[in-house]
């Protein structure tokens, strides 16, 4: 293997879409795979099979690596700090991986910048709960861990102290949020260079079905273009302030009175930004590339009017592959993407994009195919989200 | 290794490029590379080396493949048969690709189905040559060898029959053909599926320089409609009535005079598609996984009202890795495309493809772009090109 131009931790499906932009740069990855079978270990060919929570694993796969990025934020900061210390870039760095790892120092930093956020506090005691509730407005209040939670998981919504029963005994660091009179929730990216360059993309708007993303509108219709500025200078901000290099995904509540406040934030490609591999001039994946190797980066603007994202989540359907035959007889302009995943309930597995001038069209076209691969039936665009 | 759904014989930029699109669909592709460094092989993890002119190689590399296509036309057309014969469907299969590999069978196959094609005759004697330069109006013609040429390479300009010694020393089966008085040359592709499905992509305009493509522009600037629809009415019909499957690329003259000739065909992606990458709905590498799989088709269509597409051929830049720097604070819009081979003088390394509403913009910054990869410098879009 000759050396490669950047190791990439992590072989999910952020560096397998990683992949699929630097063949067409004539970037070589090295990968390092949870596992030999993982979706980015299937297409990076220079890939080595260990824990990313282990130092030495960690030293051999960047070894002859000038420049370290993530598939996830779960790497620990002292080993990043060590990586950092023998000469690799690692982009984005501990100090910045920080506040993407640990929500209590990313409110009380973001809070310091003047960044618009819920209500916060750390919560350790049903006493601390019940002050921080009476002081909100009432319940019900959000209960997060500090570390570690995605996907809904790491989250409670709690009524009253009796419901936060779970949460302490999971002898979590935990912090508590009032909870968000929101009508939707947006997401903001924007790409970083070291040099300083940055690039916003177009604030979407995303909907979530039981914590996970399921689909995504670009741009978020009907959006106020001074909530929008007022997004991208979030965005833009935090990536400045905090340091960030590559991409920084924002993702934000939309509240009833007019106001955009930071739910979080992840510092990787992130599955708001997957309509821009087929929506957007430069996919979230190339400028991501071209912001950690600090190559100039690429326009961010959209290429149609509209375009949807929907993830595919496992469901009925074992053998995807088979079903894009269903899928594209019903949607041949859609575009698929199967993450080479072992199909189980609720996992994503891949996504579906469509885009045109009709949003209501475009909605359907992509609900469909992404209900086709899930159901193996569709059912008149009918998605379950919880509506705004 | 799982299962691929996919056996490629042949590991050039074209199989490289392929695996861009398998990526995202998820289909799972086996190479047979001709060896551990060619472009195809860096990017597909599922790859063998060996020869793919040793049967026995071709056979334990798409042993457990249902479906085998190409990176070129160059397999021997009995070892296809062969594979056939065992239960794999190679797509195209070799009575199709016979017409791509030997020019002979093409021009009588033409002829027989009434394509319009340059005036032609196999020549074995400098009489027969005398002969048909008579009959043709004269020379200077053109003589090739039947199988084996490409980009320029087996092919002789004759000026008389004394031009013809190398051609005749080469021992090689020969076909001679009338010098066409073209004005340009055109490019048709059609991806068409086993079932029988077929889409055509808008005919461009090709640029040649010493016989290797340079340039292509998306749609052919100032093209005639019924020249258009004739052109892609001549891809389709081949398509059909050859049996191709996957993409079929028919390279045409637009004569003086106004009419269609056929110059070449190549049943695989073609350089003349390349644009498609950035600039269509579908690009050709995922249309001809979608037909070689007998999935729906893509759209065809273009994305932009133009697309160029510049070759980046080796010249005196050797790290085109480090060089993207300067191409893209130059032309941060234009899309890069590397192939991961060794600079060597005049071979195809890469392309970039720009794509926008101002022809003279979109192609300034194309050939801008690949300059900068060749020469390290730019002329203000300067392209030593046959022009028309």
């Amino acid at each position: 293997m000759s050396t490669p131009d950047l190791a990439v931790i992590g072989g999910g499906q952020l560096a397998r879409m990683m992949q699929q932009a630097a063949i067409g740069m004539g970037v070589r990855i090295r990968l390092l795979a949870e596992s030999p079978d993982v979706s980015a270990a299937q297409v990076v060919t220079d890939h080595i099979v260990g824990d990313y929570t282990d130092l030495d694993v960690l030293r051999n796969a960047v070894a002859d690596a000038p420049v370290v990025t993530f598939d996830h934020e779960h790497v620990p900061p002292e080993h990043l700090a060590a990586l950092q210390s023998e000469g690799h870039d690692c982009r984005p760095g501990p100090h910045a991986l920080l506040f993407a790892q640990d929500k209590s120092e990313m409110r009380t930093r973001l809070g310091e910048l003047g960044i618009p956020c819920p209500r916060n506090a750390p919560v350790g005691s049903v006493a601390e709960l019940d002050d921080f509730a009476a002081a909100a407005g009432g319940y019900p209040v959000v209960i997060k861990t500090t570390r570690g939670g995605y996907d809904g998981k790491g989250v409670w919504m709690v009524g009253s102290a009796t419901d936060a029963e779970e949460a302490f005994a999971s002898h979590r660091q935990l912090i508590v949020e009032e909870k968000v009179d929101f009508v939707r929730e947006l997401s903001a990216l924007v790409a970083r260079s070291p040099s300083g360059e940055s690039r916003s993309y177009p604030v979407v708007e995303s909907r979530q079905v039981n914590g996970v993303c399921k689909e995504v509108i670009a741009p978020a219709p009907g959006l106020d273009s001074s909530l929008e500025a007022s997004a991208q200078d979030i965005a833009a901000t935090v990536a400045d302030r905090l340091d960030v290099t590559g991409i920084l995904a924002v993702e934000l509540f939309e509240t009833r009175d007019g106001r955009i406040l930071v739910n979080e934030l992840a510092m990787r490609p992130h599955n708001t930004g997957h309509w821009t591999i087929d929506g957007a001039h430069t996919s979230q994946f190339e400028n991501h590339l071209r912001a950690v190797l600090d190559l100039p980066l690429g326009p961010t603007t959209a290429r149609a009017k509209w375009t949807v994202m929907v993830n595919i989540l496992g469901g009925a359907v074992d053998n995807l592959q088979a079903q894009a035959a269903t899928v594209l007889t019903a949607e041949p302009g859609v575009k698929v993407h199967l993450y080479g995943k072992a199909v189980e309930a609720g996992r994503k597995v891949g996504h579906v994009t469509a885009y045109g001038n009709d949003l209501a069209a475009v909605q359907k076209s992509a609900r469909r195919a992404a209900q086709l691969f899930e159901t193996g039936h569709s059912e008149a665009g009918r998605l379950e989200v919880k509506e705004s």
